[in-house]
């Protein structure tokens, strides 16, 4: 995939706030071109001088039109929740659109449209697009805020499949539980502590579900070593 | 996954903004359960009382401490942004952590912290955690928005893994394309239309590859009969 095939257009936004958000997400996740078109002039000029404004914003075209900020890119997705409209557009959960988006970026220039924060897209800007992708929220409140929609639905771009099993931490080797166990047992029985269910095996077993660190087991065997040295002084 | 096992727990935020914003997320994607340990005052009371704010904000739980916000809670998970700080913890991506998270959700109460806007969780705060979330930004600019990141994280725990292919639309039938392909070629024959690259199978091929879709097919076929209908009169 290549970010940069990748343009984000914000059609009238009102809030500063949300072109702020919408830009920053660009910029955690590595999408710089932004697009902004007819928005409330004084919304636009408070986001670009913003403290910690990125310079996603800095850098973000302002355009008159849908058709001149989207003129260079060959594939237009919109963005849903779809409300009250009936939708004449193919329309795709971002899981499956992220995945034909993915695949599109690596070739072609991609415009991804967000509507303004009342509205959305109206009827005339969609019929810009090829098809819309909606973020599977609730059907009792599907509206999501525009800094929140554009960070899922970049962050959904960049995610990695998972195909293999998640990374687990290393445990400690058997011999290191091993003596782990016999410091407490030997504590326990220093300590006196003895009934007739928590035997040896039983202990033994609770230990190993612990699944102690590799990293930890030497910290673990010098506290009780410690305890069973203090226990045998007294 | 069981949602309301989630409790999502904000420590230390600032701005009623992002308290709201984290709250519209856990409405749009069906999480429930708010905790907010050690917020500024004012700001969980502005939050609370926004226009628009969500039955989720109304029925956070105010906690004084992360043992307290935790207490029916099995596996604790923190999210960082890996700054400067040395992680103690094991750390994943999103991707996988999240998978681990919606395993845990089906059979126990597990919470998700997120620190405040400017520091994070604090290594003490990060001490009641079993392990961390990485959300995978930038390396240069890594730190998101909270709303933001509350909205993907809680994106990848309901998102749908996608095995399958994407759906398409349904296209055209063989038969029609064809009645289609024979319009448009009667249209430029009658039209005067005539190249000798333009053959009527390099044009058939042109409208094979515009993949026109299934509903619309009858629609163009009547755009062009008229066309056609109109040419013939002359």
């Amino acid at each position: 995939m290549q970010a940069d095939n990748l343009r984000v257009v914000l059609v009238s936004p009102r809030n500063p706030l949300n072109i702020g958000a919408a830009a920053r997400a660009m910029s955690n996740f590595g999408f710089p071109r932004l697009g902004v078109v007819n928005a409330y002039e004084v919304a636009f000029r408070e986001a670009r001088s913003a403290v910690g404004a990125s310079a996603v914003i800095g850098d973000a075209v302002e355009c008159a039109s849908i058709a001149e900020a989207v003129a260079d890119c060959s594939l237009i997705v919109g963005t849903t929740s779809i409300g009250h409209r009936q939708l004449q557009h193919p329309l795709r959960r971002l899981e499956y659109g992220g995945r034909l988006l993915r695949r599109a970026l690596a070739t072609e220039r991609v415009a991804l449209l967000f509507g303004s924060e009342k509205f959305g897209l109206s009827n005339d800007d969609l019929s810009w697009c090829h098809w819309l992708i909606r973020i599977p929220t609730r059907e009792d409140h599907g509206s999501m805020n525009l800094g929140q929609a554009v960070a899922v639905c970049l962050y959904e771009l960049i995610r990695r499949p998972t195909t293999g099993k998640p990374e687990l931490r290393k445990a400690a080797s058997s011999a290191e539980v091993d003596r782990i166990t016999e410091y407490l047992l030997k504590a326990l029985r220093e300590s006196g502590y003895a009934r007739t269910q928590s035997t040896p095996a039983k202990i033994r077993r609770m230990i190993r579900r612990l699944n102690i660190p590799e990293k930890e087991a030497e910290a673990w065997m010098g506290m009780l070593r410690q305890i069973v040295w203090k226990l045998g002084q007294e």
